[in-house]
């Protein structure tokens, strides 16, 4: 078995980590650490890892991570920043799962991170951990920055359609809805129970820090600059993103073009499911799950097209895609432990 | 006190009705009927009324409801078809709660409600019950279609900016959420607790009924016709719709521009809260209210303007506002009962 | 119009005295203080109540709150204990939310609240609020404390049954379930959505705070001591709290004349509802009231009585029976702003 | 690879089966009958399963089912009883998940279950398949009743204390909590989202059909009868059940005794958890999995001893004990598919 290391256990995507981690057939949690919890068993932090995973939670050692297989970070953005180049100086391979490397313009953190980024360098060789279109490069990767839970949500549907050139690139409009548990484990007022039960809302409204890193991933696939808008909002629910996409088609596409386009890209992907008409995704059909299901309708009234994904965010919109791109970079079978 | 009857009383509208009379200043729940339950008492099937609403559930017979100063028709779609034109012959005034009568064009129904629709003559005298905007008509009318919940929630915000012309007729999109309640008061597979708690999607999509009562308020403000993308999500809560819409900004026209329009049309409405940035509609704000609460964002990357609504479906959406149209009818004060 | 000080109003209780104080015939909120958002508008902290309550935030000014004809005290454990003897210095009568002066005496307070209490002589001059009990000491009283949520909801059902003798003192049991409203505002780590959503466990048992508060008025119907067993769950909803009370009954004693009593005892008390059977008490049949719904049942296999009660925490639970309180403290009806 | 077949494989219990067996490393699931949706993909009804269980259903054909090499019954309350000898005919091993052969004694299924129950030699050969207690008779049974999913909460942490003689026989109180998926999967008004959502309440208070089910089973662990008060209540989650249980000591005994016999009995079973204080169970931590947590408390104040368990309903409570039982019925091993 090998041994990984989870920099950050205690936070929703630890959790997952160590949950998928401890049910995978080759690599095990090993080494667990946190700052406001060390010394604390992680079945302490969360009981139902009891007889499971009873690891002690450890002040980050930098050393101790490197005898590891293969480091995750899952830290908070701007910590990721300053701890990840020590953890690649190990010499072993990171999956960073914070934001701190995804953008490739360093420009872009000041306005969307509201800090300076000066690892030009790390952004650069950085590679963006979306398997199913950057396969190869993450299996050569020492740094794999793991996407964010929307933008997986909404580049796995889009991006082809923008490579095959069937949509607008200029007119895209994303509307987003995510469950509680993607705004953390620190308890916070909107997300206090009875301030966000039985409540819906929008937030961030045009100004969400992965509006850039999605027009990044876009942008490469249209092979152009691509400026959307995206509006991300707060489901009373604890799992799960449901990402509606309005597009413009180009003239004479038809859905069937979508159709036959969608089969031949990820006819053989393993976790992207097709939905065929009239079925509609749901979050709560792949809660739990590394599945990211897509479906679509051309309205002929419109002359739009409307794309529609789901997938939980803490696994193929974190935990579970990280460890996608851990099966690719350490040579074990892509969906070993996520099936 | 004047006495309203209610005919189909048990469902979530007609429950809200009752609620909302039953505190009304000037008028009484007086006659309630209902197919399924008559000669129960209606506590019997609310619980909560116990000791505030003990009326006794009757099978509809016109002519008692023709002793009421109102009728409330609270009936589903093609039910209150047949049954309207008998109450409008007692000489009362009727406000329908049905999509039945909401439509002027008669050759609609069959696309968007699945059945003929042979009243044309109810079609072209009934007054769509939009007071913010119809005001004057309500008070003449016999018979007031009350609007659907998610075409309120869509027109009270979009109709001034169609209205002065400062965004694009033919570019709109509508985003829109809704809570449970919004499905009625028969139990299905999609809204039974563990099928729609933890789970969120997109329904009807392209195909929802609403998409013409929403356009045709919108043509009417626009001076021409309007044709735009309406997709409603199922949002797991009882009560609340969000709806998020997206248009495009008029060459020239500018935030300020839209903030000094909302101001003039709406400062004086009692119902209509213009929320100043940074705050954003909730639906929690909302919830038992006849408020609809409407903030919008102009997003210079892309030209576009995001105007977000929020009503409570049962109240704005249905109940709420057919007690305002009933208000105007009977020259009550507007805002009687719905403070 | 009187005018009512809350100090503390920016709790859930001090919240919801805002909104059944600006529905009151006869009060209305005048002065609001909070230490933590002192200088804003009410309705930042609860927009709400756009429209419906502007005032401003203020510290605490005892010479401001003694402009008003109430006080209402809505403060933390502890805190209250401080603050009050000065309210009560003003010459106002002041309404205690907090659980600080509903224990008689003294040396139970390190025990259950962790704290010395020093105020014995206030302790012995406040008037418990248990208006169906004690409402003629209540018409004289210049404090009052208000009862807690779960005690509320356990002596209305349980006190007339140990007046008449009709149940052993010896041997009861109480299993309560609230709603996360009760645990209030300040957003901790078990009340973050994702934390107790889909979740349900009791918390403190055997050492709720509230069990010497349920002996108290219990010891006092029975003629004796009681010692009993009170175990709070905590469920996933907003508000609402259920008590499942479990009793022996005294030899001879029969269902009818437990029917009897509770008529004899409630039927002219507004805010009971006693449920024949086959009906039981639903949380959401008294949520947003001021009602106690109680129903029984005999179990003739064990020989056990079963009471069942529900309120809505924050109404009758709190600030429901403060304001009921304060109606029969100032000489208005008692049920005034509260149907 | 074995073979099971599930019939009845469409309600919740059936549906958790099928994703238990997916995940099986020597069993999988093979025949999967359904009457209402024969014809159909299991996936169409449960689409979580695309990709994962594609299998059609079909129409019971016993011959078909005695193809394989278990059988599950997970079937309703009657029709189990009319079926489940022909599937035992086919001379293969069935694990029933009803309660129609739990009851040794015949003549409670009138009283309890509301019909006469006329295979009294199946009552007979039938095993109550509770593993911790009754392992070696399940491994010989051909038919194991699967224990209800409260009973199951109540008996793993009760049956210790009587077989010990360390509580009263005589004194035994049930407060239990479920999610909604117990009710199962047909809709009905109670559980439809906008009834059940933001409530609570207990139901069929002193007449569960689950009560004469734990007294049996109490029964045999104390050597006489037990007669107990067992009330059920709804919590608005989809999964779990917490059990609080209100015991008297016998005189003489300790928390220490009986934190000594829990480890003595339940030291070694895989899927107990005794919490150490202070812990307590919360439904969350066995959301999921096949474990039932135990925690305790004694009442220095009552002489009470509070006992709390907390299970999945849906799988220790149903198909995860059906998959435990089918493990020990063909000598695989207990935890296989299970961890």
């Amino acid at each position: 078995m090998l041994k990984a290391a989870i920099v950050g256990a205690t936070g929703y995507t630890g959790r997952e980590l160590v949950a998928l981690l401890s049910r995978h057939p080759g690599v095990r949690p090993f080494y667990l650490t946190s700052d406001s919890y060390a010394g604390k068993s992680f079945a302490e932090i969360y009981p139902q890892f009891r007889g499971s995973c009873e690891l002690t939670l450890e002040k980050l050692d930098v050393k101790e991570a490197g005898t590891c297989d293969i480091i995750f970070a899952a830290l908070p953005h701007g910590t990721s920043l300053e701890i990840v180049p020590h953890l690649l100086a190990t010499g072993k391979k990171v999956v960073d799962l914070s934001g701190d490397f995804r953008l490739k313009e360093a420009a872009l953190y000041p306005l969307w991170y509201g800090y300076e980024h000066k690892q030009s360098a790390l952004l650069a060789e950085s590679v963006y951990g979306l398997p199913e279109h950057n396969r190869e490069a993450v299996r050569r990767a020492d740094l794999v920055a793991n996407p964010g839970c929307y933008p997986t949500s909404v580049q796995l549907p889009l991006i082809p359609l923008l490579q095959a050139d069937l949509v607008e690139a200029e007119d895209i409009i994303i509307d987003a809805k995510s469950g509680v548990s993607g705004a953390g484990r620190t308890p916070k007022q909107p997300y206090h129970f009875p301030e966000c039960a039985e409540n819906f809302k929008a937030y961030k409204v045009t100004g969400h820090q992965h509006t850039p890193e999605i027009e990044q991933g876009l942008a490469a696939a249209a092979g152009r600059q691509v400026t959307l808008l995206f509006t991300p909002h707060l489901v009373p629910m604890i799992r799960g993103i449901l990402s509606t996409m309005y597009l413009r088609l180009k003239p004479g596409v038809k859905e069937e073009d979508i159709a036959a386009l969608y089969r031949k890209v990820y006819a053989d992907e393993p976790f992207i499911r097709l939905l065929p008409a009239p079925s509609l995704p749901e979050t709560k059909d792949v809660s739990g799950t590394n599945f990211c299901d897509i479906a679509f309708r051309a309205d002929r009234r419109t002359g739009r097209l409307i794309v529609i994904s789901a997938i939980d965010n803490l696994v193929k919109g974190a935990a579970g895609q990280a460890v996608q791109n851990m099966n690719i970079m350490l040579g074990l079978p892509e969906t070993a432990g996520l099936m």
